[in-house]
């Protein structure tokens, strides 16, 4: 086999891993909210391939990849089918979710990367294109799935998708093999992530700030630091406290 | 006139009346947000052609089939406005763009079949796609109205379009015509979804689950039940108490 | 130089200062959300190229912009890095949001109306294009930052792009040259949202609307005005009711 065709297998795999991983965090968001299989099977699928349809979209590589090898969904569809059947064993879901997540940001910073690499418009779009890509996976998930996007809570998020996407693209850059790049580059990213999942590094602290108009039209609460849409806070609040 | 012709006008009249019907229901919940007449010819535009507009850029049939047809624009921007001018009696509004959506969700599921046969990519990616893009006209509309996404609510939503898609592509693969094909996938998803909502199929029941970390990262309420953003409910009752 | 090189020039100049004042929005709402640097670069480069990634997807130019050009995206992140570094300087930060979210407003849709007339669907198209692309920069923004979206809230948001898309396709149509249209295109736009700003046109009112069905499948408060998701309000209103 040509190296090529090697690396083609290679993504691939990975992105078949990173599709089940995604669709699996997705699933658990949707028994966070109790949807029925209907609502597993659609988030699941569209977490599963949020992020690499984000990319191909972005980089004008139509149809997308999930319409030329709907295999990919159909692996979204069973992960989602199987969590469904499973998830309600309550205990470290939320846990387990986090977890797949950092495997699924990793992978997908370097598959992202790597199609950017692909694509021939640079090492610097290449990094941007593993980031974006590695980040708008949960991002699509909490937003149809109602969460706060995971880019609002003050986690280290952001960067370890942005080291394994720059080890990657350096590595390949220099000369190493695509699958030893790949490697570093999943590891790095998911190493940064699970520290911060570990030491708990992504618990946001509250600093309240003074002397802001908070009733404008966008009304702000007096503690932006809460998850979620702060401003329904403030006049929940503010109604609360009339109402008592 | 050939088959192809008539098969072609019946998808544009199909799809004209759909992006009527999601563009009354954007408009409506526009209505309920008491939007200006601005924001009901946007809300209403964007929910009026946004499943096709998903539907072209997943297949990549660019520019997207409005940019190529302007009347489908138009009939959105004619429809909100009708919508504005009329909404104000508010007696069973809510209702009405219930069974609208059902109407459209119908329609929906049937024409993004249709246009996934005509991709050629197989009868799995068809149903995919009529499944996504009906769905997703609902989904962008609820995501820019504010509202809580409909997958999130437990309601038979998604399944109707599926049995609709796949009773359609089912049908054309036997050799039966389009039109009857396309008249059975829609009656079959109007009946399921209509009886949804006639038996109130679609009430979410309460089911508290003890024993999960709350107050992680993304803070989940004790009951993961209510529509909308729950964490911010689960703050602000937390704040009421305190402030009580 | 050609008119057409000027042209050229003039809409990359336009662009690229776009690209800057809508970045500077989402960092700023990456300020209120007190999001760290990666956040920050992040939503500043989402925000910052938003609107015309949707729009050149929408017209079929792929790759978008960015991706033919990555100094945008470097524009994007210098911007985004230096409101990080300054913002926290409290006052005003919030009205200097809505001030320079005009100038974006202003600046894209002419741009995008710009770039509608150059596919050459049409004047109706470009001038759907101008405003469709001026208003998916903010509401990219606040849907991934968590904000109540722009067109929630019932400003005077969309007829300035409207104004300033048709004022700039009607002048280029009746003769006028390219950079004194968009000029015309911009100020007409700048001036209605900046008095809209100015004299506060943009507070919303209240108006309750008896007489609906509120605990159905999407719950609607009694008074649907408050901007953010009602639902959550209504919900934490009768919850902080009853624990008292």
């Amino acid at each position: 086999m040509s190296l090529e065709v090697v690396f083609s297998s290679f993504i691939a795999a990975l992105d078949a891993a990173a599709v089940g991983v995604f669709a699996t965090t997705g699933a658990l968001v949707a028994s966070r909210k109790q949807m029925d299989i209907f609502g597993f099977a659609l988030l699941g699928t569209v977490t599963g391939v949020g992020g690499g349809t984000v990319r191909d979209v972005l980089l004008g590589r139509l149809p997308v990849f999930w319409v030329e090898k709907p295999a990919y969904v159909a692996i979204a569809l069973v992960v989602s089918a199987v969590v469904f059947f499973t998830a309600h064993i309550p205990e470290s879901r939320y846990r387990l979710l986090l977890w797949l997540d950092a495997v699924g940001l990793s992978l997908v910073c370097v598959i992202g990367a790597g199609i950017g690499l692909d694509a021939g418009k640079g090492a610097f779009i290449a990094i941007v294109m593993g980031v974006i890509t590695a980040v708008f996976g949960g991002i699509i998930r909490d937003v149809l799935g109602g969460e706060s996007p995971v880019i609002l809570r003050r986690e280290i998020y952001v960067i370890p998708a942005l080291i394994g996407a720059m080890l990657f693209v350096a590595a390949t850059g220099a000369g190493v093999d695509y699958p030893t790049a790949a490697a570093a580059g999943f590891a790095s990213c998911f190493t940064v992530r699970g520290l911060a999942l570990f030491y708990g590094w992504s618990l946001p602290g509250y600093r309240p700030r003074p002397g802001r108009e908070t009733r404008e039209v966008a009304p702000e609460p007096a503690g932006g630091e809460s998850p979620g849409a702060p401003s329904d806070e403030a006049t929940a609040r503010a109604k609360g406290g009339a109402e008592t």
